[in-house]
């Protein structure tokens, strides 16, 4: 990692929306991205954070997405959402789609979105952080490009597919989880080969579907999924919930709609929104009371919530007001402007 | 493993229905549970056949479980039913509320089905099968006992929690999986006690909370979840949803609960049914198609879809009409009836 220097969060925000409306973004967009790459680097995910702004710029120097295009949101069925991103971006069309779907989750008890040609590059943390902050439960899944070999398989098929889940707390920060279905990020195979160091077993394998510890033979051969068979039928069952179901492209085609330009993921997403107080009705604050023990028994076990270290690093950087960035990155980004 | 005979499948149903009539089951019962047992062992999954026939047996002597109930279907909301089971088994809860979730997911896109207060002893896959009969795609989990410490964690506060998905396949065996969360299930542990084998890493801790591979270590200590900190996750997304919100007792409670009576699990069960013609209209049949590639290529790629060997078990013993039978185990079963 190269040396990181601070920066104000609103001098940051500035640079973001500058790079955005110099490349022609509309200010629905400029908002909406810079408010989620912002958020990523406050949360101290760098790899979801400012970062994201080069990968952003590629992808429209590619013609892959649109800058200024409006997401259309579809009253599909009682419980069904449908948002017709319109090649945007999809945090743009996540929040177009975010009020209608808390609506009817309330009213129905549950209900799901369906988000349709977006161009993915967000962590799906902070959009169930939003659907938490409405009271909600929420599970959200996405394809991505096929770079993962389903275990027993020697050809990508499967994506690196995230799961994320989140469960709102009273007076604390939500209980979220967001993780990729392979083994491991592609970015740490890719570092892996920088620093030449050999993968952990069950990482990857080689183009012949053989087992491999050798970064380069990974990169050409197929990543694995995480915890094996169930890792895999997980990550199956991805493409068919929030690609099959939703009428998008899976991960392999994907992949294969990029043409080798390098782009961001072009697909869907399915977010499904339950509603706590239709299931429990006044029993409700008894049951998030015992899940409250729960989490304290886990707590008091010696394991971890999960996010916790992202809230500790977004409290510390909104109290100063300041962020760290790398300071080849910021460079990078401030490029972008010449 | 004992030796095994062969046994017409009419002449273990009749077996079955003669054992529940013995000790009181009603029809309603009788029928449900029946089918339950014996699909499983037509299907070889071994722990979920006819074994279980002792387990429900002897949860019913320790006044565990109801043998005559009748579960109570509500039209809670527009995309809820929930069912109360009345401390019945839970495959007559299920099929109690089934034709109200069909309905449910027919009409508003997708519903969710919560039953509560259910002795769970049966394999979710037959659940989900009996939705992807219906041409929806399915969801399935819920709590157990709590065995399993959650990553990091030195106690036990997690259940082996299993996960289940299905998606119809036109003119093909549905894609279903059906996984523990946990790293291995229970009875392996026990096996390799009674075999002196060592444990693989990573299944168990201690009762400290330290890794060990001694069986006896992880019975008085903890199971481990599968896939480390994410399947701990997911362990934790099941406690969660399919106790919380639906307002039932978690892991830890339905082992509180059971007294140390070495009954079955007693809790609740959520159920998440989507109708892809709701989701996909006209396009069905093309994504379902597109599906079918994926499945295609996953196979040609040396990979295996999960339930195959239970299909091919299924198909072959159906033709027969005979299935096999640990030779012990059948004795045990007619010796409940004198």
């Amino acid at each position: 990692m190269d040396a990181q220097q601070k920066i104000s969060i609103e001098e940051l925000r500035k640079l973001c929306r500058d790079v955005l409306a110099h490349y022609g973004f509309s200010q629905l967009h400029i908002n909406a991205l810079t408010e989620t790459l912002v958020t990523g680097q406050i949360n101290e995910c760098a790899s979801h954070g400012v970062y994201r702004l080069l990968g952003l710029i590629h992808t429209l120097n590619a013609g892959k997405v649109s800058p200024d295009a409006h997401p259309i949101v579809f009253d599909h069925a009682p419980a069904i959402v449908k948002v017709d991103a319109q090649k945007t971006f999809s945090p743009i069309a996540f929040q177009a789609g975010l009020p209608l779907l808390t609506e009817k989750a309330k009213i129905n008890g549950l209900a799901a979105m369906a988000i349709n040609h977006c161009v993915h590059f967000s962590a799906l943390w902070f959009e169930i952080e939003q659907i938490t902050q409405q009271g909600l439960v929420a599970i959200a899944c996405n394809p991505s490009h096929a770079w993962v070999a389903p275990v027993g398989g020697s050809k990508s098929i499967l994506g690196t597919n995230p799961f994320a889940f989140g469960w709102p707390r009273p007076d604390n920060d939500p209980f979220i989880f967001d993780f990729a279905t392979s083994a491991i990020a592609r970015g740490d195979i890719e570092l892996h080969r920088r620093t030449n160091t050999p993968l952990k077993e069950g990482w990857a394998v080689d183009v012949k579907g053989n087992p491999t510890t050798d970064p380069n033979e990974a990169l050409t051969g197929s990543m694995l999924p995480f915890g094996s068979h169930k890792g895999s039928a997980l990550s199956i069952m991805i493409e068919l919930i929030a690609a099959s179901l939703i009428g998008d492209l899976n991960s392999a085609e994907s992949l294969a709609w990029d043409e080798k330009a390098g782009g961001l993921p072009y697909h869907g997403e399915i977010i499904i929104a339950f509603n706590p107080q239709s299931f429990l009705g006044d029993q409700m604050s008894e049951y998030f009371n015992r899940a409250e023990l729960m989490f304290g028994d886990i707590e008091a076990s010696g394991a971890r919530l999960p996010s916790q270290r992202r809230y500790a690093a977004k409290k510390k950087n909104l109290a100063s007001g300041m962020v760290s960035i790398d300071q080849t990155l910021l460079k990078d980004i401030q490029n972008l402007l010449s």
